[in-house]
């Protein structure tokens, strides 16, 4: 059975490529970054969705990106508010968030003998995060076969990021056909102190305007 | 002033490197993993080789790979002895480790405005490592041009791996030239209690090789 490792955030998008990666009939292996994010409500829906899809194993792993700065998620400045679309790379981007991800989802692939990494980034409904592109992608794959003992061996080891050229409700669409409990997901970046969302950050807004377009109502919404 | 975030171990081969980045005139930045390492022989040394470099700012970042399991260095079975030049890649071999130390070091290059990421790799007298290769590092080097806001804004983000092509003897040569206390230096994968090197392990035999292929004394062995 082909074994993949999951990069699981909490969020959607990444609760929908697992299950994508599910319906391909591979055991799924989930790796949560515990990176310095400044709230904790997406580790609980990340093990939420981790438990839902059954996952064989989920490594919650703490690597503190807060220590390098540079980013509103790990808790330097504001996080900006209905402010989607404004020109530029937005505050909340970490830096190198996705290499060190990847990377991470790498090592453990290569001691399970995985031959996949999954992750859920997607270039259309996105923040315009460099490390979501889809060259990106291809160059970490092209990385992932030099870097390591599987790919000196000749064996595959490759990205799975089924939602690249996806719009956000076509995302939501695909995930409701596959059965994705979307209540057990969460996306944003700034919640209150029990997790309800801000409804005004980036992520709020991408959410929002997804399941509008895809015309369905947000279950996580009560 | 060109700053660098240098990838300090507290082996000889690193210290060189950082020696060299210093030489051409940058600013350094040292960034040291915790990874899970079985002794902590190789953080002190690494604090030691740091304040001897003067460097501007030592981070010792904590990320578990021992988690994943898969290397005798982590933890998983015993360090092999005297068995420098067997065939395969041996069991010290830490799964993606140093994908995933570039990584943490682009993020950091990319927070602090860093064109240079300086790494101690080396291919010729090495453990066999694929991540040690030079297409490896070309690969990586054009995976960060991809990942990060200052390669998609044009500027340059080169990966410094100035050992690639030296013998070990070569890179002695080369540091003790530069100044490199080799005293402060620590390479054993599997050190005593007290910090001294086994000398049966494959980087104590790599050490020892070089020093003698060098004609200098080892200083660190008393």
């Amino acid at each position: 059975m082909t074994r993949a490792v999951v990069l699981l955030s909490g969020g959607l998008d990444s609760a929908t490529a697992a299950a994508m990666a599910q319906r391909e009939g591979w055991e799924l292996f989930a790796l949560t970054m515990k990176y310095g994010q400044v709230h904790q409500a997406e580790l609980r829906a990340a093990r939420a969705v981790a438990a839902a899809l059954g996952v064989s194993r989920h490594i919650e792993l703490a690597v503190d990106l807060s220590a390098f700065g540079g980013s509103s998620l790990t808790g330097e400045g504001d996080i900006p508010k209905d402010e989607l679309g404004a020109p530029g790379i937005p505050s909340t981007y970490v830096p190198a968030r996705n290499t060190v991800f990847l990377s991470l989802a790498l090592a453990w692939a290569e001691v399970l003998g995985a031959e996949r990494i999954v992750i859920g980034v997607n270039a259309l409904d996105y923040s315009g995060y460099p490390d979501c592109r889809p060259e990106f992608i291809a160059a970490f794959e092209y990385l992932a076969s030099l870097a390591t003992k599987v790919g000196v061996e000749g064996r595959p080891l490759r990205v799975y990021a089924p939602l690249q050229h996806l719009t956000k409700a076509g995302i939501i669409r695909l995930g409701a056909e596959l059965g994705v409990d979307y209540s057990l997901t969460h996306s944003c970046y700034d919640p209150a102190p029990d997790d309800r969302p801000c409804g005004h950050c980036d992520s709020c807004l991408l959410r929002a305007r997804g399941f509008s377009d895809a015309g369905v109502p947000d279950p996580a919404l009560k």
